[in-house]
């Protein structure tokens, strides 16, 4: 196998159509406007050809104001409004990012209207309501894309090729930890309050941080979880409630196994590794997205690094979302992707809990 | 705190004693004439300035005539003549490096004779034999260490104080991974062949490998677990009846999770991670032996990389207990350290058996 064929073309889009779409761009609707709505998603949506916002929904006057100073939005909405479907002939499609209790009633008004969804990870903070979700949206005929952006990076594309192609052999052990000091040494900002309230996140640090290394996981094995183990902690008061550390350990079919951690008190900490029986694959930093990635890839004596140009892949991901939306094919993320992460989380906590191992249907 | 000053002496021996010892150099007869006993102890044996080898012990007259052939040793014997005492005259203590299985009948006759105890780990291959081992040495006055070489390495030992002083704040997570290809991508060679017989070496790549991140973490957290989370996997049957993929999660006090994992079915592998409330410190190749250690130690925004000249640990252990043997002073790791690997190694056992986590008395 020739490894440089995977790395030539390092940011070839390769879902990139033959032409273009016939219409467009996507008008979306931004639903929630917080820090990373406002300083990663929208300038990201302005860069892309076939995505544009329309419209901005946010409870906060200021946020609406900010945003609309900064951006060239057409409307901007409080909830009432946007649930009672005002101005819904001036988008096509929605992006939601609340935070995840929030997700449903704002895809459930989406779809409603005949508007596709583009849904913030994780979907919602249950499986009955992540389920729901997928329900409507299926009901009501609109795409339903969940936003693990890793999915439209590069690296990660060009990573699960040659993984599927066997380049490492077949994988065994795979490392992946995410960590953060969300309390900033100080107290939680006021903007990331929601991340520590289980009624709005779903949980704590493995909703927001751990559900990256096991959804990157997934997408480079080509594989669904078959069981769960794990352990939670919140030494510290602040995070009581939700897990300010959380490590499980995930099998996959033919005895591949995931040791993941996340913390929210904790030095930053991004990486991932893949170890197969014939080669290892490497990534750092794995989630951080605004630095590069440096990509390592071994086999027998070989140790070989790539990076390639810096790519935004929050850019790449409404360029995705934009380009399958108005050709009308099928999305790649969907719902039922999105809900194995729920159930494994929810299984992670069951573990946590109660010591045992957790099954899931795989 | 300053960083500098842990790695200004990178190898200082803190260990080393202000004045010789009277005696010496302590006399050591070589119990098990493997390839690693023949092509690394042996000679950094030879390296040190307070043991010397002065009777080899094997079951194969092969070996013992090769090992004669290349070292200054006194006296070879076959395992007959060495349980029954002979040339017990010519040696003050005994490296064991035969398989775990029979460790203990080389401690039991070293004890015997009242000589000194250098067990290769791990100890035995259950945790009855290992405590028999701790008793006969203890009952017969003589020393006990566990050749845990790591404890003995400049790098761990920098580590290990900067931990300890609360560089990096407090652990929370710690990543580590041994694995190879013990198969050599044919059949296990006829030499490894113990490696893959539980009565033998006490189980797979857990007992072989995976006791390497599980120990070295204990070391540099001066903590021991107190449960375990684990999952073994043998998809290959050339390792029917031990595990060939082992990952494991053990739980520390004071909240620190180790995700561990080993595999004798893979690329090489060797990486060790701490990651605290502070800072993050990062070793590659952690295990490997051979080749120099890249340390990265983090905190904050900075990221520092340390790399100390070569040093042999296998020397650095040998040194070390010469030393410590010859000035009648205590010795680390000594065998109630080691009996807690080989508790852990159970609890491993029991949990990927039953799925449920296994506690310890830590």
């Amino acid at each position: 196998m020739e490894l440089q064929r995977y790395f030539e073309g390092f940011n070839d889009r390769d879902w990139e159509p033959e032409v273009e779409p016939a219409d467009g761009p996507l008008r979306l609707a931004i639903v929630g406007l917080g820090g990373y709505a406002r300083d990663r998603a929208l300038p990201a949506i302005e860069r892309t050809a076939r995505c544009e916002t329309t419209v901005a929904v946010s409870g906060s006057p200021e946020k609406v104001e900010t945003v609309a100073s900064r951006f060239d939005v057409d409307r901007t909405l409080d909830y009432e409004a946007f649930h009672a479907g005002e101005a819904a002939d001036a988008y096509d499609a929605v992006y939601v990012s609340t935070p995840p209790a929030h997700h449903l009633a704002a895809a459930e008004t989406a779809a409603e209207h005949g508007k596709h969804v583009l849904c913030e990870k994780p979907m919602d903070v249950n499986t009955e309501r992540a389920e729901r979700m997928v329900e409507v949206c299926d009901d009501a005929g609109v795409a339903l894309m969940v936003a693990y952006r890793l999915h439209a990076e590069p690296a990660y594309r060009r990573l699960r090729e040659l993984i599927g192609d066997g380049f490492i052999g077949d994988p065994v052990q795979v490392h992946g930890a995410f960590s953060l000091d969300l309390l900033g040494r100080t107290e939680v900002s006021a903007a990331d309050v929601w991340r520590i309230d289980p009624e709005v996140a779903g949980g704590g640090a493995l909703m927001d941080l751990g559900i990256y290394p096991l959804n990157t996981a997934r997408f480079l094995l080509d594989a669904d979880p078959v069981a769960v183990q794990a352990t939670t902690a919140a030494p510290d008061e602040a995070f009581d409630g939700v897990d300010e550390h959380v490590a499980f350990q995930v099998s996959f079919p033919d005895d591949a196994v995931g040791s993941f951690s996340a913390s929210f008190n904790a030095h930053r900490d991004s990486q991932l590794k893949v170890v197969g029986t014939e080669g290892r694959v490497t990534v750092d930093s794995a989630f951080g997205g605004l630095v590069d990635r440096e990509v390592v890839v071994e086999r027998g004596e070989m140790h070989a690094a790539f990076t390639g140009p810096y790519v935004d892949e929050i850019e790449e991901q409404f360029e995705y979302f934009g380009t399958r939306v108005l050709h009308g094919e099928p999305i790649e993320p969907d719902g039922v992707h999105g809900l194995v992460d729920i159930a494994v989380a929810d299984a992670v906590y069951e573990s946590a809990a109660t010591g045992g191992r957790v099954g899931l249907d795989g």
